[in-house]
């Protein structure tokens, strides 16, 4: 049984348990909501040491941090260094985007390796594997298709990308739409370019029920992609990407009708006034489903600082009710991100997680917050480095340039807190 | 005359026609703004190299970098290479913060080598002045503050932080209030401090006309200080920070009656959800008048990173309508900032201030993302680079890791722009 199943027959798992135990929350209420299908618990019976991980309503914002390799670089060695680095700042889940080497080594790696639920794109591999066996993607078949969600299944993959949305009604709306960028989407492409080369519809969509017999089995979470998500400002909200967020809420209605657990994608490049629109309508039309945003990015131009555009759109799709954001690092649009990247990637998508959880009032937040500040106004150095998102970071550049006396070198001896101090009778590291 | 002034009679400076240019606005439009006080053009008579900038209703949102020694760091030369890197990042405007060496010499230095508007908040130099001639800052006169004022006025500084809303009576709110961090302003800690040692009434609130003579007299714009800002989270948007603002209000009332320009500071550390709440608020009691924000920073914990909680707040604000963005460094919380945090400050702030005019409707703000996303889809990448916030980041990265083709390391031969494009009939660098 799937953990939506379990939860409907009113039974607490043992990995709802350990999620209503690590988020501080009523075990009966985290059921109710998994068994709305507000919440996932992304737990494959495969995935062996799993820590279990909720997503979607009353929980707290998580983070996912993408690593694999491309057809140029990485190898099995550098993604479980980037998978490492990842957990270590704090990611909530990894998805392996491998498309170079050897591909089903490297994700049975990172599977092993990690105790936060992985995800992957299986048509990936069913695409790389095309090129190999047939010499074009276009050229995999159905088959195909499945044959690698269902490997992937039996690996211990807690959740898949599955690019269902992609119909040939949804590139019909693409075709009349006139885009900036028509489809940035790696997997929606692979799947727009064997549609319109074999002009035939989406199997994936064609066939759901063959995907929700797998995603069942094994209970993987389905994780509907969205291919058609917007590359640009000038592309966000328009009807192409609407066209696909409706079929996508009738296909939560089918997995949640099958036992299977189900979150949605979002993107993507969007203006800073349409990020709350966005998650509504996302809210609305697939009934509560957790919501899985890539960003969003709140401008083209910032390509270096991505995962600044990425953390500011976050920040505010979490804040409007997007239960989990997928971080962009820095090299977005110009690199596949290394190691510092996926570091730096990770800190920025949690800084927006946080932010979101102080004003969705999760519980603890607002409380580290507040427990910071006033270890800030005691000048109290080693309580600031436990307390914050960074202890290492926190206690090195503090370090690094010292100062005479308990304040930093930003005032030196003129510290507003240690100034004020003495008049208000405020006790702080000096007085 | 004071650009207000000249402005009130309806007539078109040579620095509003510049500015008007530089922005793609009409200069009768933005002439009649700067009347009503909705926008400031800081442009001291004395400062001799300024290239005019506006800040207000209508333009784009500027970014300042604050720069300037501490008791412990800096000299001229570590101070001049940071306002190069502030200006070659493409910071607005530049403040001194010098409370260490010569501070006369520094700041007049800072302005000879600026074509950018300088700030500086006199009271550092008065009150560290105070230590060295009567061994404290709260046995400095209030004829000290304001020949450091008037020296700061001659010298040629466009703006002035001055921090006349720290009234008796909003130290009484403070002390009603039980706040977590009392006050974290350093100029507003000098005043609380001297208020409250010499139980008398802020100096430069009882003698705000003296203020707004020496500002007249040299055109330099007032930025009315927050010193009662809230340094956390928790002590947000309280009556203290409110009570302040009030008063804020009623002067600069008081200054557009003396002819004197006129903008308002404003936090500091807000909770997501009230970052609107607070532009408006200030935009109401303060009349329009032009809004300068430090941060916001959105969450208390992120030290290391505090310039990616304030570009989250700083784009939030400015789509509310904050007009300027003080930027805060990686080192904000834990040292003085080097040159490198100056420029990573820099561009967080301007991210956030362009995401913040594509959806003000700036002219060219959102044209420029089209651009740079054309040329994204093209797999043109001298034009992305060209069209990046960071030109010189962008050519880097992509050459570092670098692929066969015309796609980037991301995705390699899978680049979604190629795949599709032979398939929508799109013309990219490779098809």
């Amino acid at each position: 049984m799937t953990q939506l199943e379990i939860a409907r027959r009113g039974e607490i798992s043992p990995q709802v348990a350990a999620v209503a135990r690590a988020e501080q929350v009523e075990a009966e209420t985290l059921r109710q909501n998994i068994a709305a299908g507000k919440v996932v618990v992304p737990a494959n019976i495969n995935h062996q040491n799993l820590v279990p991980c909720g997503v979607g309503t009353g929980l707290s914002t998580k983070v996912n941090a993408n690593i694999g390799t491309s057809s140029d670089y990485g190898d099995v060695n550098t993604e479980l260094e980037k998978l490492q680095v990842a957990l270590d700042a704090g990611a909530d889940a990894v998805m392996d985007l491998s498309t170079g080497g050897d591909i089903p080594a490297i994700r049975r790696a990172i599977i092993a390796a990690s105790p936060r639920p992985v995800g992957t794109v299986p048509v990936y591999q069913a695409g790389v594997a095309a090129i190999e066996r047939y010499g074009a993607i276009v050229r995999m078949s159905a088959d195909d298709i499945f044959a690698a969600i269902e490997e992937h299944a039996r690996d211990g993959v807690d959740f898949v990308t599955v690019h269902c949305g992609v119909t040939l009604a949804a590139i019909a709306r693409l075709k009349n739409q006139g885009r900036v960028t028509d489809i940035v989407s790696r997997g929606g492409a692979f799947m727009v370019g064997w549609m319109l080369h074999n002009d035939r519809e989406n199997p994936l969509y064609e066939q759901y029920d063959r995907l929700l017999a797998i995603a069942r089995e094994h209970d993987v979470t389905l994780s509907l992609g969205d291919g058609m998500r917007p590359g640009s400002l000038a592309d966000a909200t328009d009807r192409t990407q609407v066209e696909e967020l409706i079929t996508l809420g009738e296909l939560v209605q089918r997995a949640w009708d099958a036992g299977v657990q189900v979150m949605v994608e979002g993107p993507g490049h969007i203006p800073l006034d349409q990020i709350e629109t966005n998650i509504k309508l996302q809210k609305s039309l697939c009934k509560g489903a957790p919501f899985y945003v890539l960003g969003p990015l709140v401008t083209d131009i910032a390509a270096g600082y991505d995962h600044i555009t990425s953390a500011i759109g976050g920040a505010l799709a979490a804040m409007a009710g997007a239960d989990f954001l997928c971080y962009v690092t820095p090299s977005e649009h110009l690199a596949i991100p290394d190691a510092a990247d996926v570091r730096e990637g990770v800190m920025a998508s949690r800084i927006a997680a946080h932010a979101a959880d102080i004003v969705k009032g999760i519980p603890g937040a607002a409380e580290r917050d507040r427990k910071m500040s006033a270890a800030r106004q005691r000048l109290d150095w080693e309580e600031q480095a436990r307390l914050a998102l960074d202890p290492e970071k926190v206690a090195k550049v503090h370090r690094q340039r010292a100062t005479a006396g308990a304040a930093c070198s930003m005032c030196g001896q003129f510290c507003a807190m240690d100034l004020v101090a003495q008049y208000l009778g405020v006790k702080t590291g000096r007085s």
